[in-house]
């Protein structure tokens, strides 16, 4: 497989964690979002949406993450990152909601360079936007995790399911925008925990080759 | 099941017409948006994030509309809104990542008021915003439904699924905010098609007992 990705796009994060978990070998295919290279016809050759991340399967590339993470749990379901009742699996899909729905898309790249070119936003203004559409999923989430999580080790049960791998790139990106994270303190205590697990340490945007320092 | 929804949310409009498909009895209640009932406590209660949809499926409350969706199809797989292959399942479901992540979201009320409020936007301004994102959206979804609709009935293959749910509320949203059709003739096309069947017809909006006239 071969993943099309950039190190900060936590939606791409969220594949390498994934495929990571799964043991999954994959060639990692770096497109500079910072140089515009997902705009380009080359690039939109390979993913016609012109996103990152993109997952070549050898019959087809595959675009949009939550319809990766399902194809990837249909054909490797072990280790499972869904529960396995009907009720469980709509509750993780919840969390996948609000982040992958309600959250990142607010403060995407395009997103951002709108408000700073149409609308004169400063970069403290753009940061704020930001930091208000995180903090307000993540108090919903924080709330959701405080009752479902078992340890506060994961956010739903006792186990790693798709829930933290959408919840913990977030958390990277919501540390990027300067969110306090006091007000969200199981929040903090899961991506602690889980930042202690190999499949997430090796995703980490900056252990990935095309990090810039 | 009880639906807790509003006439108007095109996610709520998703859930509707996907039970009216499978032919579930569900009892309609409005949370009407326009008076702020979705931010109340009572509601919140209910849904914690305060959004619709919300599905009380009588064990559980479910929400997020990705979520709700994947659960009724899991427990009523007939009529099958997701095709029978994996691959399949994946295109079916990028298009709904792509309405109902880079979509919808970024023209949700709450981000509306936002514009309005903190950047001094006026409505021509705030129809704006919302036509670039769905403008570019649909510029995606038209030639993902030109190479991989078969009949021009369907947003994937020659049957209803879960793209055509997600993409006819979209379109909905799309003539509100003025966004003209004219380039997206594919899309268009499906729209007329789906419009005709029962399970769309009894979903839409201005059939809704809450809709506003």
């Amino acid at each position: 497989m071969k993943l099309y990705g950039y190190y900060r796009s936590s939606a791409s994060y969220r594949i390498r964690i994934m495929l990571n978990y799964k043991g999954l070998d994959f060639e990692n295919v770096a497109v500079r979002l910072d140089r515009g290279e997902h705009r380009a016809d080359e690039f939109r050759r390979i993913n016609t949406q012109g996103f990152v991340p993109a997952l070549d399967v050898g019959a087809a590339v595959l675009a949009q993450s939550p319809a990766i993470a399902e194809y990837i749990e249909e054909l490797y379901p072990e280790p499972p990152l869904l529960p396995a009742d009907a009720i469980g699996r709509a509750r993780v899909r919840e969390i996948v909601g609000i982040v992958g729905c309600d959250i990142h898309p607010i403060q995407n790249l395009r997103i951002l360079t709108h408000l700073r070119s149409e609308f004169g936003q400063d970069d403290e203004s753009v940061s704020a936007w930001c930091r208000r559409w995180i903090g307000e999923g993540f108090a919903v989430i924080e709330k959701l995790a405080a009752e479902r999580s078992t340890e506060g080790r994961y956010v739903f049960g006792d186990s790693l399911t798709l829930g933290d791998v959408w919840l913990i790139p977030q958390v990277f990106n919501a540390r990027r925008f300067g969110l306090d994270l006091a007000p969200f303190p199981t929040i903090a205590g899961i991506d602690a925990h889980c930042q202690g697990l190999e499949a997430f340490a090796k995703a980490h945007p900056a252990r990935q080759p095309d990090a810039v320092s």
